[in-house]
């Protein structure tokens, strides 16, 4: 495999240094950019980084030999990094929107057996075959978006076998796509109508069949809780996300969505690698998870979607919190792979800058997921994975919202989409 | 030249029927849906739609000589047409942004010579040739983003030479560029530093040498004033809107978008076609608009990038005025080219529906720049301006948001954009 050499960035943000820890408070903001910067890049991983100049002499003997990507004039950020997404799924809930948007709450339309409801039978339904199909298509989109590393959550499966089929389904395209999928179980995801009737007997199958047997394949990292009134209690949160650590799973916990319910709290109680939502997480429950270095992933999109008042970035940020950016891609709540607009979206929504956005959906991210020593910032040893957006500083990516900017995109040191195309 | 035959839509989005005057109140609705269907399309006239199997039946001896685009379980809808755009600009304002976001006003900015005067700074500076290239690429995006026909405002260069000069820009990019562009003069766009002193001057500009020079060279269609305050008061904007009737350029007016000011009511006062933002109209100047057919165009990019509250479509719909929608597409407080994006806004912050959304980007937006006897539906005669959405149904376009769904567009019967690349 020739050298690949990414040269004369207008800006290459690289995050550098930020391997070991997520960034917290005005260190969000500190996203190593190099003026005219290129990147060699050899097997896949990065080799240098650095001003052109210094790397030209560095590698002048080996010039003629590598392919050349001219960057000029452009922005090379890490390629962007997804902690929080629904990927694999089944069907389609427009038709839900006229509801919601004549006045319906999210939580109505999911008692009325809509909601995740819908599309747990939709995917319950669907082939494996088809479920692949259409989750590689929306892959597809994420990476075109500058997308390189995607956390995929289980959870429309709510039994033992259709769970594992997501997760199953999740693997083979971590296998077959470029893009990278990290698995976390989310059978908590809600309690399927045929437990409604007893939900805690449905929790004890999270706890003594589902969880040893997603992590006896080797099938999920984490294990994620669905923590909401009406949904599951912190008790029962806690129940499974200890049952998961037990079986070798990480804990994450939807939180504090809909109201203050102690998943903050809880977060930093069972050590959970992070709480996602937090819109209305309390501020005792920003403390601890400050204390424990949980990390706080947000989710402007879904909050735009669902017309709420998005989660209070600034609030987090400048209380220790490290904070990441998340599409929550899902067919009800958040329909989008465009982690740029999500970026956008924390600027205009959630008090956060450019700057503290970039960190967000790059290196923390990467922390989010346990992939920080692999991907997220662009420093020797790690993983190609790069984005060439076509403007000339990184607040453009911002700044021209609801425009994909991505015009190239390598994942391990592989030109995998050029000039608006994916390229397997 | 072959015909082509557009066949196979899932939904065909005719808005048929609504060329002769614009839709309102529950008509808005009315997208006259045709499943499974199909466009002849001749000389890059509509010659016929309909189901596909009329067609074929219509044309079966003609069939082997057509070109074929199959657009099977897509998306088939009128060109989008955006009719408020300040295309033709120079410079960007990103670093605005860390101002804004930490809480200035657009006003504030403005007033300390950033906001419109920046821009009019870099706009007068650029060579015509630096502007003409830097616009021609934003009308690639807006191609891109399914959009085929694009209102521009001059007001950036706010003295006769260089308003001229942004008008002269537009109008080549009319003649080279398939998007078809309509021309408004908004010479009172800001009153210029140099006149800051002495507006009423500037005023008597605009009146005794710009409307009547712009107006001899047929350089616009419409006159435009930003009627607020601080800017041009109603009386200033009315005196500037009656010289361009006198100078055969129709009334346009940037109205109501800070504070109530008569603008909606000075729109049906001097028979605008369009008032536009309107985010502050009074009641009594929306019930003028509707006795007066004024259009009004609204911008939710706008309210969403500058973090105010969307105007209240539904109001507006409700008490008969016909609604557009529009990006605003500028470097300040709009900076984006995605109308469709902008259709998602509507629905999420001004109350509208998907169907009002679509056909308020496509005829209304039509009628709002007077070009409803040629665009904005597909029915027999109408220029064959249509984009191939890569989505089943023409909620998705809106509802898988940030991300553009434009596939295929077609200009004047030729495919300009196939597969998300420009073709020209
Ligand atoms: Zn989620
Ligand atoms: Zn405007």
């Amino acid at each position: 495999m020739r050298p690949l050499f990414v040269r004369r960035a207008r800006q290459l943000v690289t995050l550098a240094g930020s391997s070991a820890a997520p960034l917290v408070k005005e260190k969000m903001s500190d996203l190593g950019i190099i003026e005219n910067g290129s990147v060699w890049i050899e097997n896949g991983t990065i080799v240098a980084v650095g001003p052109d100049d210094e790397l030209v002499r560095r590698f002048a003997d080996r010039l003629a030999e590598a392919e050349v990507i001219d960057a000029k004039g452009k922005t090379v950020t890490p390629g962007l990094i997804d902690p929080h997404t629904h990927l694999v799924y089944a069907g389609s809930r427009e038709h839900e929107w006229t509801m919601r948007l004549h006045g319906a709450t999210y939580m109505e339309i999911m008692n009325a057996g809509g909601g995740i409801h819908a599309t747990t039978k939709a995917t319950r339904e669907a082939s494996e075959e088809a479920l692949y199909e259409e989750s590689k298509r929306r892959l597809d989109q994420f990476l075109l978006h500058g997308v390189t590393t995607v956390e995929a959550k289980s959870g429309y499966g709510l039994s033992l076998e259709h769970e594992i089929k997501q997760l199953e389904i999740a693997k083979r395209l971590h296998d077959t796509h470029p893009v990278d999928i990290v698995s976390t179980f989310l059978g908590a995801h809600a309690v399927p109508p045929e437990w409604k009737h007893d939900p805690d007997e449905y929790v004890r199958l999270v706890i003594d069949e589902m969880i040893p047997e997603v992590s006896r394949r080797g099938l999920a990292e984490f294990n994620d809780v669905f923590c909401e009134r009406g949904v599951f209690t912190p008790d029962q949160a806690r129940r499974m996300l200890e049952a998961g650590k037990a079986s070798g799973l990480t804990p994450k916990i939807h939180a504090d969505e809909i109201e203050p319910y102690g998943g903050a709290e809880l977060a930093a109680e069972v050590g959970a690698i992070s709480a996602d939502h937090l819109l209305r997480a309390s501020d005792e429950g920003i403390r601890r998870m400050a204390d424990g270095g949980v990390i706080g992933v947000l989710l402007p999109g879904t909050a735009f979607f669902l017309m709420t008042k998005a989660a209070d970035a600034r609030r987090l940020i400048d209380a220790g919190v490290p904070v990441a950016l998340a599409t929550d891609c899902n067919p009800g709540s958040s329909p989008t792979v465009s982690l740029p607009l999500v970026m956008s979206l924390a600027c205009l929504h959630m008090g956060m800058t450019p700057a503290e956005a970039m960190a967000a959906a790059t290196i923390n991210a990467a922390h989010a997921i346990g992939r920080a020593h692999l991907v997220g910032s662009l420093e020797p040893g790690k993983k190609a994975d790069l984005v060439i957006f076509n403007v000339p500083n990184y607040m453009q990516i911002m700044y021209y919202y609801g425009v994909n900017h991505a015009e190239t995109v390598i994942k391990g040191g592989k030109v995998v989409v050029n000039d608006g195309k994916v390229y397997i």
